[in-house]
């Protein structure tokens, strides 16, 4: 588990991360021990510093314009047990514990359900929904 | 492995892709069997539609503006063997076999080799390098 006495008193680790021009980074979250990815969204530098303050992942939502605690309101929390960043430190990666094993908000264990099928040129939903989603929010 | 008898005779399944303002699609390239992620990158339209018609991974190079067949000069090519999508549609997950294991130009299993310690304020290379990265090349 990131611990919470995190990082905080210096951001020369928050500098090194290559911030796009919307002041945001790519993350992926995957799961431990599977290695399943889970979900993709973006983080700013408070929600990276977030997520390391809480050992709880903390995205930015693009669309709400704001922090958002992933399980916040599911209860569907990320606990980060390890955070790494790429060769060109412009993506970041989270090994999360994903709680209730459902991370995204159609109710499934991951969010990429959508398996191209080839020979029928279409996209098949290939994963099962494990709760309702009315029940998941974000 | 996806085939070359490609689903080029519909765009159906390539106008479902929410392609962002630039026309580009987040990738994450993930190893089959171990799901190691491996690397992010971006695809257009083009590439998305190229990676499926060779069956090998073809991305969008931001830096060079041009598709790039990942391993076209270095011979780590990625064998392209499922292809998903996320809930919203606007992030791909590719599964793919990794020719010689090496995905990053610094000649190391995977890109995310940096890890956050916490304790020490500082992200840290924890992945061996394991063939020159001056033969890797892109």
């Amino acid at each position: 588990m990131i611990t919470k006495h995190s990082a905080k008193s210096s951001s020369k680790w928050l500098n090194k991360v290559q911030w796009d021009e919307h002041g945001l980074v790519p993350v992926i979250a995957q799961q431990t021990g599977t290695n399943d990815v889970l979900m993709f969204a973006w983080m700013n530098r408070d929600a990276l510093e977030k997520t390391v303050e809480l050992g709880e992942a903390v995205y930015w939502s693009r669309s709400r314009k704001k922090l958002w605690h992933k399980g916040e309101q599911s209860g569907h929390i990320q606990k980060v047990l390890d955070i790494r960043l790429d060769c060109d430190s412009d993506v970041v990666l989270l090994k999360v514990e994903q709680v209730d094993d459902i991370a995204c908000h159609t109710g499934r264990h991951s969010c990429f359900f959508q398996q191209l099928n080839v020979a029928e040129a279409e996209w098949q939903a290939v994963e099962p929904v494990l709760t309702d989603p009315e029940a998941v929010g974000k």
